[in-house]
């Protein structure tokens, strides 16, 4: 089994803490390390793993060759240019199907919280074993604790025979539902939140691409041949359509699988997870760096410098850095984007 | 006619910008100068006026001294100790009383917004032709617009023929109301907004202290035997009980004025009387500084050097400076000397 680490995004959702060159996968957001070395170590564990590839940007490369330690530098795939995560994974399964064409791939994404290594090694056992078993592709699942609007949702079919206690045949993918749905979904019982770990055979992969996504498929052959020629393939993979690997490929084939992770998770996708995940104060405030909260609760602060005092506010989140300032209700912490737009827009490259 | 500015305040409600060695009067929050040099500027426009005197603290005096164009130094008496406005008033008419026994001395705040020369002008001729001609109190009123819960009112003799349009006798004093209150105020037509300006003679200042504040006056005496002999009077002001112009005396006598003021004017009591005053952009923001505010109307930012970025905020302040930030309702804007209070009693007092 190999690994393979998504490292290609470009963490908007953090601004201002993160930036173009600085994303949240190589921010120490949540741990001693960056993002991404504890996901790699969190890898190393792994002995049944006999190596790691990190996909990620031709911008973000030569920091990530500089900083990651414990992944051999050729491992490091680059894309010449993002677009989204099934070309990505097709990328990488290009390159592991050259060392061995039936290896299983189990792929991360580089910016999850993970607790408990146990528990994640148990996991991705049974999801290697289903994947190499019944050739399928396997997705891990996680069991939902609340109607969560951030995440996608899987799915299983309760009727199919359980391969294992934790292993369900998919019957559907549900993009990010509104909160009527989503509770709809944790009532049902049969739904599991997609964390965007999926294992399977590199060459199933192959297959299944050919048949649910023929144009990219075509594509990667020709880019598969210019890599055998140690050339550039730039030209090739500017005319790829960009697409998710759910989208492009788990909504529409009929063999997945869907593992239920025993160990707990959160994809850190906001700065109102970061409150979730963190140790509150008694008044439920949650001050990392230097501030204080004066009659308010349920408050992020996030500044490392500037003292930053909160005073009769609640259920918000206020990130200071050296140049820029965020204040936004923990609720509404994905329109963050949207200042990351407004600075596009302006030109405002310095804050970006 | 001699000016007296009272500096001696020690700006907590402008915090984060305004710390204990630079108060509100020393910066340029709404002008191009500090509030100050504004105001010492405003009355030295006015041809009768003699000569200006500040009164200050001895933390702020050797700044003033240092700063302050169009005063002479020796004019720039020193309080050894924060009292309130009483004594420091009291000290100023010692000063003055010396000069001229019959000097008449118009007292203003140091960091007060004042628009129209002229119209001030006016006010303060009628002013000092009232506190002249009938030896009394005056203070000058403004005119409410809306029920303020932040200021102090004046209610005037609606039957008492008036001296002239704009001057009447003073029936009370009341103090910062609750908004029905100040509805009721505002209803009734014969409340004034008390500005903390005041116009009257030395001597005249003098007797009626020696009749409401006998304590004060005794200690005063005192102290005007150790100016005269070039002693320091620190014991004696120490032995001083704080307390206000407006309860040690205007409250208490009856022979006080309101001249109603002919130009426009706003204590800048909190940061919300900054917004107040300030431009707004079509969503009813301020800007002071760089960033912006997407999804939200009638915020406020002060933030000359860290891009600061509201998302999905409203009726929202927030100051930033380059070691310390704020983030408080404009409505509770009042409460950030609970930060102070805050960094008080936890010995911050690098931020204070």
């Amino acid at each position: 089994m190999f690994g393979v680490i998504m490292a290609g995004g470009r963490g908007t959702r953090f601004w201002p803490s993160s930036r173009k060159n600085n994303p949240k996968q190589l921010l120490d957001i949540i741990g001693p390390d960056s993002m991404l070395q504890m996901t790699i170590d969190r890898l190393k564990k792994i002995n049944s793993l006999e190596d790691i590839f990190i996909v990620t940007s031709k911008e973000l490369a030569p920091k990530i060759r500089k900083r990651v330690k414990g992944v051999n530098r050729k491992n490091i795939i680059v894309e010449p240019k993002g677009k989204n995560t099934a070309p990505a994974i097709a990328l990488a399964a290009l390159h592991i199907k050259k060392i061995r064409k039936d290896a299983v791939m189990a792929i991360f994404p580089s910016d999850h919280l993970i607790i408990g290594a146990k528990q994640f090694l148990k996991t991705l056992r049974s999801s290697f074993r289903v994947a190499n078993k019944k050739d399928a592709l396997v997705t891990i699942g996680i069991k939902p604790t609340h109607p969560s609007t951030g995440y996608g949702y899987i799915q299983y079919n309760k009727k199919e025979p359980l391969l294992k206690l934790n292993v369900f045949k998919v019957k559907a993918f549900a993009e990010k539902p509104h909160l009527t749905l989503a509770k709809r979904f944790l009532k049902s019982g049969d739904f599991l939140w997609n964390s965007g770990m999926f294992v399977w055979k590199a060459d199933i992969f192959m297959e299944e691409m050919k048949k649910h996504m023929p144009d990219l498929n075509e594509i990667m052959q020709k880019i598969d041949l210019r890599i055998q020629q140690r050339k550039r393939f730039n030209d090739l993979w500017d005319s790829i359509e960009p697409v998710s690997i759910d989208y492009g490929l788990l909504e529409k084939s009929d063999s997945i699988y869907a593992v239920e992770a025993d160990f707990k998770w959160n994809d850190l996708g906001s700065w109102s997870s970061i409150y979730n995940v963190s140790t509150k104060t008694k008044d439920k405030n949650v001050v990392r760096g230097t501030g204080v909260v004066l009659d308010g609760t349920n408050n992020l602060i996030e500044s490392k410098k500037q003292f930053t005092a909160l005073v009769g506010v609640s259920d918000m989140a206020v990130i200071a850095t050296s140049d820029a300032i965020l204040v936004v209700p923990k609720d509404k912490a994905e329109q963050v984007k949207d200042v990351v737009d407004y600075l596009e827009k302006n030109n405002k490259d310095e804050l970006l």
